[in-house]
């Protein structure tokens, strides 16, 4: 894929950063669109060395503004930023969940920040691969740090952890009983802890509580999760929570742990992607291939079970040659 | 599967209702055991009669208020009512989100009623598939009704109408922008429209938007779905929920849809447990499969693209016999 045919998506152009091409290319693999498919086989060999941070937590922490905050910071560094915001857990087709609802405050002339969001048309692992593909367009497109943001879902994601090489889990003072019962699913996932909104009275005792939960995160390969806490009132702490950041990927590197994380990744990926094609031959089969058509009219009709149909759909597909 | 041996899950007794027999099967159901799986062929024959009725919404609208009061309505008729709260996206695989957040209010000696959270363990597919199983086990127990409700997304859920036959989208006044972007989606999912807490100002304007919404949804075979205004603090508007909900049974039955409407959830399930076959197996392949592992390394060393690798891995699956 070098030339730049009707159709075809200019890899010269993202190379370039061009926002417009860019922009193409990303709707593309959302749409699931065949320009996608050649594009992203061509260029996933110059992949795999940015750091894509992911941000996760609940609704209401102020997740949003703390990237604002961070990509201001990031950009006085001179550092080029791209922001994915993602909806992983959302079942909606559309795209117009996420839509307009996040607003970046960006001069629109700064061509350092790319911010997108993406919406979930598929399963839910396609979404987690969809910003895996995304964020590496915007890798060969020259941006130095991915940032990606879980939008809508109100609660804390896991599916980050299959997108982030550093997870950040952000949280609010006076956590309250939600975090009580999710800080097994906590531990699972973060690589460091933010309390925003730390100007809210509590923010010690959540830092306490939290550096408590993150002590009994130890036997995960020596890396204790930092607990940082930030305000995007009056801004504070978004300098030590880069740092976090930071010393999380020099951990993973001096730990030799990154490419057993970006294996396991990958391994992910790949089955999320068999699992879509397998959806998409099945349902389509179910409708139209005569056999299927019977079986599940059997179904229907109460004289096989779904698990037994299920059983010998995955034994068919395995034997046929 | 008729006897009751040691391990095996004792038929006789779900027939009763026993309450711990379906407790175990339910379990069984939710951590994929062997066990679960013979009483469901077994029991499979027996169902498909019960109504499963669903709920979904946003946080903070009192689906479990809601839910609490119609069980009340309910028991008073003298029917017995089953109650499942479940939570299809949350990725978390233990029980611990659900666990015992949510109460139920009725004297413990009511064997007419049964509650039970269920959690995710694998894939959301997996959710919608064991929410339907626990379902049918629950109407050989002879519950005549289920109430299905979603919880913890803190959104609007698609995967409700992979589990009901009615799907009851719970708002509040002043339904605010979440609603207005949610618009596309709830005319998808919404059977019945329940304006909860209807007893705070602006009731009759969201009566009036949504009316308008369901309006535009008369495309869908000629069920226009009604619009119910309920308050459960002095409690109003139950009665005439549940009779929207036998409304659109009664629909159901005298369009023909019901079959139709089941062969795409079964069709839904059947697909939803091949995936998970398919994950499974491929899962623990890219571990321990030589020639797997070896395609692994190569996606690793940005050799191959995961897409070409899911793509082979795909026909290969398909072309073994």
């Amino acid at each position: 894929m070098t030339g730049e045919r009707r159709g075809a998506l200019p890899v010269r152009q993202i190379r370039a950063g061009d926002r417009r091409a860019l922009g193409r290319a990303i709707s593309a693999i959302e749409n699931g669109a065949p320009e996608a498919d050649a594009l992203l086989k061509a260029l996933y060999r110059e992949t795999g060395r940015v750091r894509i941070v992911g941000f996760t937590g609940p609704l209401g922490v102020g997740k949003s503004s703390l990237i604002n905050a961070l990509v201001a910071h990031l950009r006085g560094q001179g550092r080029r930023v791209a922001v994915i915001a993602v909806d992983p857990s959302s079942p909606f087709s559309g795209g117009s969940v996420l839509g307009d609802r996040i607003r970046f405050d960006r001069p629109a002339d700064d061509d350092g920040v790319f911010f997108r969001s993406m919406a979930s048309r598929g399963a839910a692992g396609g979404v987690a691969a969809a910003t895996r593909e995304a964020a590496r367009i915007l890798e060969v497109a020259g941006f130095d740090d991915i940032l990606v943001e879980t939008v809508g879902s109100g609660q804390v994601d896991t599916a980050i952890r299959d997108i982030a090489t550093t997870s950040v889990v952000v949280l609010v003072p006076h956590l309250g009983d939600e975090v009580q019962t999710l800080k097994a699913g906590l531990f699972e996932i973060a690589d460091v802890f933010c309390v925003n909104k730390a100007d809210l009275p509590g923010a010690d005792a959540a830092r306490r509580d939290l550096v408590e939960l993150a002590a009994l995160g130890t036997e995960r390969g020596g890396w204790r999760s930092p607990v940082v806490l930030t305000s995007t009132v009056e801004p504070s702490g978004i300098p030590a929570l880069w740092e976090a950041v930071e010393a999380h990927e020099a951990y993973l590197e001096r730990s030799g742990r990154r490419p057993e994380a970006e294996r396991r990744r990958l391994a992910k990926e790949i089955v999320g992607r068999v699992r879509d094609h397998v959806d998409a031959e099945l349902t389509e089969r179910l409708e139209r291939d005569p056999e299927l058509r019977r079986l599940l009219d059997q179904v229907v009709a109460r004289e096989v079970d779904p698990r037994t149909a299920a059983e010998r759909l995955h034994r068919t597909r395995r034997a046929r040659g």
